[in-house]
């Protein structure tokens, strides 16, 4: 038996609220010619109020040296072990837009691309075509594309170039590859199915795809479709069955509203801003939910932008409306990310992201900011990301004693 | 294989003593008022000098978020995974009165508590019962109540309220709920016997409550009894057998007592004070033994009674003993708790316990205080409470080097 195991047979339905600000992408490197990362850059008297009141430290999220994407992150920080439940990022990206997957459905991520009269890609993302055209050219493919066999297929915009394709059938595998070949230049990738239930799928999504192509052969930039991430959707065990813990998103992305769908949460509707998501936790706290998630999506996206400065913008913004937050007063306050992304790379990556749990119980500890270097010396240490659920359970008063 | 087994292949029955002093619950959190802990408060001269010899860290017993019971605390410190030895506290209790379990008994912890006509509880204590009407009470069943088996039961006093029920034959089941509903107003629970061995036990035991309710009709308070923690007894395989290890016990409390017994240790005549097993220590020190295990339960009672000021009293006190066993000069002395139990709140919880182990082959670091806070910078680290017997067995010397 693990430890997480144990917090499942331990968590009790009482105890206090417990309030996740995750702000995505949060820890950073430090700038070669500043010398300091984002957070240490940024001015955030709030968060470094709270970083007094709390006890810090670092999580190495996944693992040492994984960088880890979205979903295995967020897996992480609710407690679910991101080696043990893998989840495709077409699963995500279904759920991201509340499609209503059933168990059994097969859901890729899509992108519609550029390919050229020699087969191969010359744009992943057709120029990032707008949305109101991707809504047109999926209206079009749902009107002529059809398969045949004993189920049913759904093509859906996101936004821009983005779309979800999801095959609902009988015995369908999932375990595709990518056609996405990630680089232009390249003609796209087959599919490589494995087992018989695979090659099933793989031949309706062939002939999907050759439809589209044909379909599409007139829509330059988006004259064909990619597709990955595929995956078949079993939906995991509930944060109230495994933790007890009554959840509720607030958040603006769908891949974030997906994951948080996945473990059984709440949704609320798209607040529309960072602003109004503070404003929307605000609204609900303290009522039907004791597991509140609230998700800051641009310190991650100026992360992968390269812009440190935008990043340090983003992190001063949030720290703006930490009050609305703090005067909430929640029983269990945690201020964290998913993963670091270091605006020097541009991209994801392994580093440890720094942490803060305000609570009664807290051993407040000499951190008097929030960053990566402060959080160094904090009382929790530097410990796997999986280990911030248990904490969380425990200062919430929501973990029974174990043994006598 | 994990760690654990490698430590088993290891060892070797030479090399130096190692000495635990456990300060049961030493562990705390800051009160509020005063912003320091238990630890920071008291004035505790050779414990820090000790600090400034030693390898300092943090042991997070069980595991994240984990709050310890005394059970899977201490055997945690004898380097048995508490996730795998799980012992019942019924088992614990009998063997904490030195009851002589064999193989198959099955024990339960008794209260002596008050119902009311309705059947409903309306003290889960009796008024805390003196001992010595416990003691006519158990007389007075042990001579009118039977069972009809093949085998037989056992009725024995602990303290106050408290007592412990042995059922010994064949094929016994331990898989018993309690009958304790933990809260007043509520009836008894039943025993929801799983299997038929366990059907078998739950038959004997309703029995045997049956006649016990009837016999204490007109002994109001006491006029009923509860059972919690059932469990069949199965000795674990030893401390001698799995690291070499010939330890004693050192303590005045049954639980202690009881899971010493439990991993065949030694356990000392009740030396009947904190001074006197101070100097039982001393006298036994380097004559029969290896491993030496003295027990300090007040840091822990204090604590469970919110008394802040007292628990620091009680480390006061344990300071002024601490050259007794300095003087002895152990090849390794170790200094830590099996759980923190912090007045403030005044009950177990799962922040991480200060450690020291001075030996001559410690790192020995920059920590000046034995506390919360200064071993956070000590050369041990935070780490798993399950690690403290492979350093303690290789500070003594008696680990083998691993491969060649």
């Amino acid at each position: 038996m693990n430890i997480i195991n144990v917090w499942e047979k331990l968590a009790w339905n009482q105890g206090g609220n417990i309030v996740y600000i995750i702000l995505d992408g949060v820890g950073g490197i430090p700038d070669p010619e500043k010398g300091k990362t984002e957070l240490q850059v940024a001015h955030t008297p709030n968060l470094d109020r709270l970083a007094k009141q709390s006890s810090c430290g670092l999580l190495e999220i996944v693992g040492p040296g994984i960088t880890p994407g979205s979903g295995p992150g967020h897996l992480t920080l609710f407690g679910y072990d991101a080696l043990q439940y893998k989840i495709g990022r077409g699963i995500l990206s279904a759920l991201g837009i509340e499609f209503d997957l059933q168990p059994g459905d097969v859901a890729a991520r899509v992108n519609f691309a550029t390919m050229k009269a020699d087969g191969t890609i010359a744009d992943r993302r057709a120029g990032r075509i707008e949305t109101q055209l991707n809504q047109r050219l999926s209206e079009k493919i749902n009107q002529n594309v059809s398969l045949e066999f004993e189920g049913e297929y759904f093509f859906k915009t996101v936004s821009e170039h983005r779309a979800v394709f999801v095959l609902r059938g009988t015995e369908l595998g999932g375990q595709l590859q990518d056609t996405d070949p990630q680089k232009t230049g390249l003609q796209p990738h087959g599919l490589q199915p494995q087992s018989q239930a695979d090659q099933k799928t793989a031949q309706l999504v062939e002939s999907f795809i050759k439809q589209v192509n044909q379909l599409l052969s007139d829509e330059y930039p988006a004259n064909t479709i990619l597709m990955r991430g595929f995956d078949c959707y079993n939906p995991l065990i509930s944060l109230e069955e495994r933790f007890k813990l009554k959840g509720v998103c607030i958040a603006d992305y769908p891949m974030y509203r997906g994951v948080s769908r996945l473990v059984g949460m709440d949704v609320l509707p798209r607040p529309g801003g960072m602003k109004e998501r503070f404003q929307a936790l605000k609204s609900c706290y303290g009522k039907d939910y004791n597991f509140y998630f609230l998700h800051v999506k641009h310190s991650d996206s100026r992360g992968e932008d390269k812009n440190f400065e935008g990043k340090v913008n983003v992190l001063e913004e949030v720290d703006q409306l930490m009050p609305i937050v703090t005067r909430l007063n929640p029983d269990v306050l945690v201020v964290t990310a998913d993963h670091s992304t270091p605006a020097v790379m541009g991209k994801h990556s392994w580093h440890p992201v720094p942490v803060m749990i305000k609570a009664k119980t807290a051993r407040v500890d000499s951190v008097t900011t929030f960053d990566e270097y402060a959080c160094m010396n904090g009382s929790l240490g530097l410990r796997s990301g999986l280990q911030l659920m248990g904490l969380a359970l425990a200062h919430g008063e929501r973990l029974k004693k174990y043994g006598a």
